[in-house]
């Protein structure tokens, strides 16, 4: 039986609590968003400022050199890597997570072309996050491949000798599942078949060891657990034996002067730059990712607490918690569970369900009867074909605490026991967010 | 003979001298690379902080919908489309220039590929800016079409039967040089090919009618004329006629969620959006396309005072007083126009050339002693195939009045005059902005 003195007491014993004070949150607010936009760092807001008054306004061109413009996509990306199990000049910060999800499936199915021509499928699974599937059914298009979608359950099995390359997300957007990017990616090398890995819903909360796994490619999200800003840039990762191939110029298809060898000496044939610099296509957003570089310096905070280990544990613990106070408090509401209860199945997120034979709705009316009550998640629709409704939860363990977590879901507990929910302004009109 | 006194008049009497006022340029400074990176405008640095520390601090996720973040690709595309002559719900504001490019140029293609399969030609200038050739090539490869290259006098002459596309820069980034949009797409169109227009050194600087031309696709860049800070995001217009083809669902690789139709269905299946939005990719980048919005508030200040045709005359008497004073004040020191001097044929820079026998480097070290000074230019470096080295000073009429001018050539007279830029600092070292 959770308590809230436990809760308090386990705050005050906790050794992240400080991390909370890096963030701008508004008063009173519990917010559980963080796996879809990251909370403001206090210092982004000043590194904002001083990259728009003084590197533009007053550096002007200058500070393409003088503040360091021209590689801090490399400069950031560095600081990225450690989170990902990557090195320092492996990493790129750079364009969205869907567009540099374009360049790495491209290069994986032009390697698979040179080396393993026979090869024509990309593996997914159905439930992964719908803009990777359109991208993948383009890159497909384009090479000639095939996008084969199967069960989660079923990867393993439907890795034969066709699968050219197998596209995942490390934790599934939905309902919180996490692969074991290790095994999967050695049964991948297995079969012959390269592996790309979106990070989006791992990075910054989840350790991830890209290079321990021996994956291939890996694509994240700046503005998740990563609090980089909305539509902060991406980062894009590959594996050093594939950015060395020099028999591949075209390999990455959006081939900016960014990526070029010698950008600006402006010669009119593509040459592509050494190493990871290849990844990049135009001129890098610099406002953007200077806040995303701020940013970071929140996981700089965290390092000498214990780093990606610490963040993982509290926000497994937040998780338990936050499940087991569900079951404790909120018990024949209707709510059910659909993020997997075993730590290595899972990320940073709770999922729930909520049946009510009356209201199908009855999840998007609860997660904004919750919203009104200053308690921040989201919504996501089932998919149409036996997946459902989802109040998603995500748990940033840089700002959350286990208090906030008992007064989440005794506000949960309020909104059905009070059927607050069933409110006429809560009830589902239009698409959401 | 132009005089001081003369300049001076010209600025008290021109209708747009208070359009400078909105922008925070350092004092004493003379700023002629507007083509390269825009000045601040002022406001732009107060919607940074409102849009970081208000809509995302505050705000945090409920933004994309409160602040209308979701549109704004839209919103502000449609305040662009005025200035190159689209129509409000045909310009999109999102990804960099380069990316952009791989979008249009993919999707002229694939409707080459369906209209005109027998034409395999993407044909552009040898001149053109070096990232739109890196595209193409890349773009060609995919579709089994080979890029041709030809001097810009020969354009009209390579339309023949065998050009699907034709990729040309509106005004040349090294010499300023200004195409006949509207002779130039009739010619191609003449020839059944498609015209592909890239707009980065004409927007917000040269009136582009992309409608009147009758021009198929376009791009252009946000951090030039626009003032829409370092690495802002680009645009792309395309005519209605090809976004409305449903025939080509995949005309536009870069397939990411905010070109679906339903964004937030988050169904497994890629179905494109209706109109423009089809050309959207991932999530748009917020904190860099507010800035971007705000800075557009300086051409709405213009339109009652002309708007484009008046900065457009403004720009014009600026190249022509910087020109002519070249000649009157700094004769016999080595100094060649690589502009065009008619109007119809520039756009708004003035490119030098230098000559001097003994320093082959000359047009670098004069750069780097005049912005010592304090008189912003850059230098393009010749291209190794007879084009000379560039001393490149943009022409920016919101912020530049006519005793800018003067005063700009006053010290190209005299740091040539002194010799002070064969002093050892400004030697050329290493590749530069």
């Amino acid at each position: 039986m959770h308590t809230f003195s436990d809760c308090q007491a386990r705050d005050a014993a906790d050794p992240l609590r400080g991390l909370r004070a890096h963030f701008a949150l508004p008063p009173g607010l519990i917010y559980l968003d963080g796996n879809s936009l990251g909370a403001l760092p206090r210092q982004a807001a000043a590194r904002a400022a001083q990259v728009v008054e003084q590197e533009w306004g007053q550096g002007l061109i200058r500070s393409w050199n003088d503040a360091g413009w021209f590689d801090m996509p490399q400069r950031v990306g560095a600081r990225i890597a450690p989170l990902i199990g990557a090195k320092p000049q492996e990493v790129v910060a750079t364009d969205s997570t869907s567009v540099n999800l374009f360049k790495v499936l491209s290069a994986a199915l032009a390697i698979a072309a040179a080396d393993t021509p026979d090869k024509t499928v990309v593996l997914s699974e159905r439930a992964n996050f719908p803009t990777d599937l359109y991208i993948a059914e383009s890159v497909c298009q384009a090479h000639g491949c095939t996008l084969q979608l199967v069960e989660s359950a079923q990867i393993q099995a439907a890795l034969n000798g066709q699968v050219a390359v197998l596209l995942l997300t490390h934790v599934n957007y939905r309902t919180g599942a996490l692969h074991d990017m290790a095994a999967t990616t050695a049964a991948a090398h297995a079969a012959g078949a390269l592996t790309v890995w979106d990070l989006a819903h791992s990075t910054g909360a989840v350790p991830v060891d890209l290079n321990g796994a021996d994956a291939d490619f890996a694509v994240g999200c700046g503005y998740k657990f990563l609090n980089g800003g909305p539509g902060a840039p991406a980062f894009v990762w590959a594996h050093a034996r594939h950015t060395a191939r020099s028999d591949l110029p075209w390999m990455q298809p959006l081939t900016g002067w960014f990526g070029h060898a010698r950008p600006f000496a402006f010669t009119p044939a593509y040459e592509n730059a050494a190493g990871m610099a290849r990844f990049l296509c135009g001129t890098p957003p610099v406002i953007s990712l200077a806040v995303l570089d701020s940013a970071l310096d929140v996981f700089d905070a965290a390092q000498p607490l214990g780093g990606m280990a610490a963040l993982r544990a509290k926000s497994l613990a937040l998780g338990d918690l936050f499940m087991e106070l569900v079951e404790q408090r909120c018990a024949g509401m209707g709510l059910g569970i659909a993020t997997p209860r075993q730590h290595p199945q899972r990320g940073s997120q709770v999922s729930l369900t909520h049946h009510d034979a009356d209201a199908p709705h009855s999840a998007y009316a609860i997660v904004q009867a919750l919203i009104a009550r200053g308690v921040i998640g989201d919504f996501r629709a089932g998919d149409g074909a036996g997946a459902p409704d989802i109040l998603r939860f995500g748990i940033t363990p840089l700002y959350l605490g286990f208090a906030d977590i008992w007064h989440a879901v005794d506000h949960v507990r309020q909104v059905l026991e009070s059927g607050a929910w069933r409110a006429p302004e809560f009830a589902r009109k239009a698409a959401v967010t």
